[in-house]
């Protein structure tokens, strides 16, 4: 059997994706998913742009492809097989639905007559990921009627701008695939999708004057385009302080940094008060931060293409606009005094010490641009409080749904979408969870440092009120994986250093490898709550 | 505060489960867990039934729980926080959708005012399995109203003898709890549950004479008690052959094993054919089997209290009873020629070599009644087609979503059940997959032989047609890994074990160690085929 149907209609599956801005696709091995697979290599073959990854690990193959479609912000392609495979992307999936990102799973199945009759590896695929995708589609690649190839065509385009932009984030494309599943690998008749372009006339807006004279600009984790460089020149032409979250893409020494320390050490007294925040992009890192806009009855207005997003509720107005052009078409008169006044907080002296101290040392050394990719709990807490930003914006954390899984991962897809050696900063229990990304790292050499602070356990616990449960808090929380990294470096054949101090990170990463490799911290949970608190000297609340 | 009203409501929810027969908990980490994750470790501390393991990996802890539910065939517990935590178990839960399993997941949620609104480790969780969940339930712990502690006790009662009966799968509890999230651990006051007790009286049936004289018997895989010692009385009184499916806790030498390789090598001829094929259980582990009953257009009926499953379309009757039931309420009076014939298709020579050796010598020499977990593809083949079960029938897989997912903590939750010695048989893929699995084996010291068969990748691949296109076999299917086993040892502190032939597994097995254990069987994935080709002899089709 040749397979002509499945073969051309496989392959408008594979080219409307691509004329779609799709470049990445990451394949999980399977049974069902053959076909797809193999004219997807073939077309790999054939045209270089495309770039093809193997990931055994279907969790880790969907964090992977988050860590390509967030860094690169295009759609990225899961490919698996039919049954729990399909399942194991639910993590990943769940990420990209709150953070937006376009994940596009294939998810290939067992055709109709399989379905609930206990045919193997058979499950409801159908919308299996339920409300944590935005889109989905299903098609028959093996009905030979002409309309199935157009309406493949049609549909991929426009599925994919949709989830590019007013539905950005996760789709399924579901595959029903009857046996026999070899495609017809030797045929060579010309595939042509017949274009859908989509056009956005570009808007323009009235400048408008902010009559406030107090106004701060609170920039939230931003995915998308960087807009470091007018909003600089907003914040110095009208004196509005910044307030830039670490993950902003928009922080450097002008703008104020860690303001949940600042607000903790009680420095952001009544003399800082605004009469308007401007909160640009998604929820920060801060979680203090929110809390003091809204107790504190400060006016909020959240400026975003997806505007009127606040879990304490408290935004008045949702700005359905770039930061960029609410930028370009806004002018304020603060005074000099104020910004100042604001200013000078970056100048307080931090008590840094512990793991504390790696954010720290980061910021003074990392290459330019380096690409970060910073875990939960305590890292991007400390991140957040401490890195000012002078020699890389490029941040990157999974800041949707805030899981401790799949950062390993995720991080390796940064890695991989760059030549540039990136790095990652994890705890222990973070990396375990994926330890399986480090496969990806080894697998494809990717240039990437993995700074691993080990506390050995949960580390982020200690700093909530069940530390004063000392009968259940380490089987409960602190959790002792009593995990050797040295064993893991050999594990996954990877270069190991341990640093003696966070001092000597400067040396280290001056010594340049050319893959992957293990740099770890030993930390201590107990001393890490008391470095916290002096953080910022006595004044702790 | 106190939390008074969280606390005693926590305390009926996991009363309740116990009383409900629940006695396993799996628990991981987190935050908005932190009251029921307290209340329960105390529960646990005052009553010796329940039985609390904490695993930080929450698709882990899915399966483990799930083993735990599969071997003991009781409702067990997963607690996790919100988040992609939750759905992490996601594959475990379609597992144990698909095999009837009763795994009850516990949410715990943010409360309604974070929904939707940029709240971190939020995410839609209300019904997030969605089909793959049986039933769903939603408990507001923090309701003072009294109805809603009496509504806690009914309910679970309700639903978990649902989950193990009528409903039988997976549940989720959806728990939404709002700060502050401490409960009160030093509450003394005494908690009872109006108990809701259910009675099934038992069926009488007449018994029936079945007029067909060439019955044979199908025996597929079965989760529930053993009918073995009622079906062999009935095969012997009535000369009726029994193909046993190595998971049908049920196959012993008396039973006719290996019906794929039979059917394969071109052995079973019109002679065999039966006039009536009476099929328990669910879909066998030979796909053959059921292609051969269909397209010989034998008649077939299905006996089960979930009977009508059948992915051939191909069974006729469907008879809701149990096994055990059905075998005690008909009479056959079939030809003993026929069973004669039958039965010597077990003294057929087996031409065993390679990885298929592991089977064969597991069969001759492990422990009477050890518990044996097998990982799909290869390995579950090779079991089927070899294993006689002289020694044992306590003989687990995930046969439902068929997934290489989860296999090892699944292993693990089987052997925390037992003080037994256990074993399980994976390839060093499925390994991989869910390496994160060994750490409850390290932690808890199970007392499980681990035997990998390390061929290097996908050997199930090479048996499929792609396997004619080495251009892209290896790249796609075979993936090898280069995973390091006596490194995997290191790692997870395993005693490390390589046996240089198969028929070493004797000496081995015999020197017992406490805990767990790594024995490695190094295979080739190119001679596996001809092995397995040379079975049953020059018959191959």
């Amino acid at each position: 059997m040749s397979n002509e149907t499945l073969t051309r209609n496989t392959k408008h599956l594979l080219h409307a994706l691509f004329q779609s801005g799709v470049q990445h696709f990451v394949v999980s091995p399977g049974s069902r998913s053959t076909p797809i697979a193999l004219l997807l290599a073939a077309f790999a073959r054939e045209n270089t742009a495309i770039k093809l990854y193997i990931d055994v690990d279907e969790r880790s193959a969907g964090f992977f492809g988050l860590g390509i479609a967030k860094t690169c912000q295009t759609p990225v392609v899961l490919l698996g097989t039919s049954g729990t495979a399909i399942v194991e992307y639910a993590a990943a999936v769940a990420e990209a639905h709150v953070s937006h990102i376009p994940l596009i799973v294939l998810s290939t199945d067992r055709p109709a007559e399989l379905q609930g009759n206990g045919a193997p590896q058979t499950l409801p695929q159908h919308r299996v990921f339920g409300e944590l995708t935005q889109q989905f589609l299903s098609f028959n690649l093996q009905d030979d009627h002409p309309d199935t190839t157009a309406y493949i065509d049609f549909m991929v385009q426009k599925s994919v701008h949709a989830a590019r932009t007013d539905r950005r984030g996760p789709m399924q494309i579901n595959l029903p695939l009857r046996k026999p599943l070899m495609p017809d690998l030797t045929a060579r008749e010309p595939i042509t999708v017949a274009p859908l372009t989509f056009h956005a006339p570009t808007p323009h807006f009235d400048t408008q004057h902010l009559t406030q004279q107090r106004v701060v600009i609170l920039a939230g984790p931003n995915e998308g385009a960087s807009y470091q460089a007018v909003l600089s020149q907003f914040s110095q032409a009208y004196a509005v302080p910044v307030i830039a979250d670490v993950l902003s893409r928009a922080r450097t020494p002008e703008t104020i940094y860690g303001i949940d320390a600042l607000l903790q050490a009680g420095l952001v007294t009544e003399a800082y008060r605004p009469d308007l925040v401007i909160r640009f992009g998604a929820t920060p890192v801060s979680a203090r931060v929110l809390q003091w806009l809204s107790q504190a009855n400060i006016p909020v207005w959240h400026v975003d293409t997806h505007a009127g997003t606040d879990h304490s509720r408290h935004i008045s107005q949702a700005i359905l606009q770039t930061p960029l052009d609410f930028l370009s078409s806004h002018t304020v008169t603060n005074h000099q005094a104020f910004y100042d006044l604001w200013q000078a907080l970056n100048e307080r002296a931090r008590h840094i010490q512990g793991e504390a101290a790696l954010p720290y040392h980061l910021d003074q050394i990392v290459a330019e641009n380096t690409p970060i990719f910073v875990a939960n709990s305590m890292a991007i807490r400390d991140m957040d409080d401490i890195f000012t930003g002078q020699t890389t914006q490029e941040i990157y954390a999974n800041r949707g749904a805030n899981g401790i899984d799949g950062v390993i991962s995720t991080a390796m897809g940064m890695s991989s979408t760059t030549k540039q050696r990136s790095l990652l900063i994890t705890g222990d229990l973070t990396l375990f969870h994926d330890m399986n990304g480090l496969m990806m790292a080894r697998k494809y050499q990717l240039p990437i440092d993995i700074l691993v602070v080990d506390n050995n356990g949960g580390a982020i616990f200690s700093f909530l009120p069940q530390a004063a449960e000392p009968d259940y808090f380490e089987l409960l929380f602190g959790t002792p994986l009593d995990l050797d990294m040295a064993k893991v470096a050999q594990l996954y054949d990877l270069p190991y250093v341990v640093l003696s101090a966070a001092s000597e990170l400067k040396t280290v990463l001056a010594n340049q490898v050319a893959g992957p490799r293990l740099i770890v911290f030993q930390s201590n949970r107990q001393n890490n709550v008391a470095d916290h608190q002096q953080l910022l000297g006595e004044h702790h609340e």
